[in-house]
């Protein structure tokens, strides 16, 4: 499994979410977790979340993860889900070490603290036949959040996280998700099974 | 899925990890997660970690949880394994809202504050061909614990978690654990796919 | 799994077998089946069952049931056309309950006695990556069924079933389908794997 | 998937339900289903069902049928409960057929007629890896049948059926029971999938 | 699992690749491999093959076949690579048996002797839920072949396969893939399992 | 996957096959081929395959591999046969690039040149709930192979296979194996789905 961390700010149109897109625009031939920072605005079509029709979900500056695993044949969105909850977790996780202190929802981050409160992520998995896609992505700004949501963002939260550290909290997430993946597959080969 | 809370303390003999362990002795018709507290002395003969083989794991009193998935046929040690990182993350993260701040590594929960530093929990995950089953469970006292571990305990951290929370921090985590498998269930019904 | 029975009067025109419909019709989040009467038209873009194409597939007033299932993943075709079986051998039992005996040969009803002979429903199954779809409905009449087809109708048969009957037969069917599903659920806890 | 009559009675123990009996005992090497006549007595070791374990499940003259099959890997209990329950209303439907109307609890057939009224039949599935099993029979005469259960007997029910109409009946449930897994998988290759 | 061969000359455009191309074309309602000679022209619509997207990919004169499984549900893209590469080693031991040696890289089979050194064959595999589907063909001469790719070809090795040979050689190849998926099906069935 | 090269001579009985015997003899955390030279003398109980129950298989000096996959999860016994098939496809290929031109039988390579004809390997394959296994070994010499078997040898065929060349052998098709599994990975993750 590979990371691949964009350089230029991409927009979150919601074409990443389709299966192959980092193959088909990075050449990359393994699982993969792609991340980068940018603003989102998903094209009404793009939409997997089918309660999410006719809401708008956008933001201007967002961090953005974008995983997909080819490693469980025929893809399955059950597992998919589950690996959605741990790469949230792990992200809860982290951000409780840069103390920022959340509590979750299903897959969403919320912040509460002081006058600022609202919800800090958006989140969706899918699949196709033959691979599952995970899109996670947290606000750093609040501008350009839906009118009628609540939101809170990471570097608008009153705290120390700052904009120089949004690159190291994105590489280690990353880091700590494919740990765990790599982890899970070697306690597998020790198991004694009935 | 149910969760059953059992009030005698009872010895985790490794046993509980067979599969159908809930049924033949409380008739559970249905996936489940057991909880109860007691002392931990696993029988060579039942032991699931291969890594494990001669060597000592065990406690005096330990909160334990023993969890069987029948919702997925044929059973799959990869999404089990899964499942039980879930639990262990929900776990940590309920523990740091009781103000015990743990770190993570794989299955397994570390604390480390001031003179107390050591591994708080074990776990493990198999499975048949019908059930997936986890095993997980927290030291309260560090009384009995293997002689070569550094181990830590809920009880004696120097912290505010006091015998009388144990119950309802089994129920919080049981509580969650639940509603978090079946949040995934829901979330695929409303879940376009490729 | 849920049971919903639909008042209005409505058309089954072939889309209502996509996956995903009643969540995006009645915000169903879980495993449903849906019941209700009225005629069949299907859009010819709507056929599933490739045999079909150029056939003309209708009737004026019918008995609709459609199946969704999310339980199993990824969905499985052959699993689906087993429980459409079932889902037919329950309406053909329950059929002789109220006096109507028919035969079967795969997923179609006939009816042959007197002078009234002919094919008594429709039915497909099918999936997507997620889910899985049944269609099954029966003549209430025999008007608007094809011309080409010798059909039978459940209150044209010469027997005592009456309009007054078919949400009666409607509720017990689904009633036992719902009822089957959850039994072959619960049998697989109790029962040792080799 | 071939179909064995066996001439010779043979007493059902519970070994036949385990996997391969029919390739070790007959060199079988497909998917089969065996049916033969017999009495049962199955040895507590070969119980599957834990929730028969410490009762009685005998019989002097039985109608047996064991179904393995090994069409699709892994094996999944959950398909191999569909199958048990799509034979049984095969044989509840054959027995309809022959005058016998009886009644159905998940996998147990029943029968309620004057004076006579009772359980008609036994059933079990079960699995390992890479094989599915059922078992099913039907009392041919209720001598030998456990003393606490009431029983009925195809044979005397004080209907129609005689002692030489029973392989018949095997042969057409049998038959019947092929037809319809053939016909699943030739209904998969005509089907539109999503 | 059927063999069909075509008579007339066929033009492989990539939409035979399509699930239940031979059902809906020839009819086939089984597992089938589907072979003939012709030329390839794919329509860019048709291409599986993300890498070949902007690539030509044609030939005036190729001996074709075409592959659908339906015997593992839900379909599996894994498997599906296996039995390509299976049928691909199966094609190159039969050509060394006709004196032709190639060597392999992946699905692709290569000639090099003497003065003539090419790609001597295309193979794509994908599936959808419900089918698993394989394309295979090699170049019978080099006519047509991509300006840009060195090609060899069956008919213009400067080895003793004429034309009058091709039937022969596909005929041969398809009855040893049937045979090979069969007997793997019969190895199944005698194998103990843990 | 990694590869082991056993350097000490090392009988096989049976044992091997055993799922996770590389991790608990060799503490490999992987899929995995091991590969060495010595006798095999299978104890009966290790017998996998029913047909050889009461027949010898032995020889006093092979080429031995023993493969293990997690890689797909539940394991698949149709899967694994799929890879020893390839596995064999990939020896017999190599054999006749060292000059000695072999048929297969299945999972059987026979030699017949000369005066000289015979089985020359062995192959079974199996698998656990989570792992799945392929035994497959060359005969080095015919010394000790079963009397009522004719087999033929590597070092003993009258070709240039000398003992020296045996360990560049088995580097090799453990190397092309690990490839071939490797390739189809990638594959997978630039194939379009239907």
């Amino acid at each position: 499994m590979k990371h691949l961390k964009l350089e230029n700010e991409t927009c979150y149109d919601g074409s990443q979410i389709e299966p192959y897109w980092a193959f088909k625009t990075f050449g990359i031939k393994d699982s993969s977790i792609v991340s980068w920072t940018g603003p989102m605005e998903i094209h009404p079509n793009n939409l997997i979340d089918f309660e999410d029709i006719g809401i708008e979900i956008k933001g201007d500056n967002m961090l953005h993860f974008i995983i997909e695993h080819f490693d469980s044949q025929p893809a399955d969105l059950n597992l998919c889900y589950h690996r959605q909850r741990i790469f949230v977790l792990i992200v809860k996780d982290l951000l409780n070490d840069w103390g920022m202190v959340t509590s979750r929802e299903g897959d969403d981050l919320f912040f509460d603290k002081g006058n600022i409160k609202g919800k800090l992520s958006v989140s969706i998995a899918t699949c196709s036949v033959s691979s599952m896609k995970i899109h996670f992505a947290l606000n750093l700004t609040e501008n350009g959040t839906p009118a009628d949501v609540e939101t809170a963002a990471l570097l608008e939260a009153g705290l120390s996280i700052e904009a120089s550290h949004v690159e190291e909290i994105a590489e280690i997430a990353c880091d700590k998700y494919i740990q765990e993946i790599s982890d899970i597959k070697s306690d597998i080969t020790k198991t004694k099974v009935f």
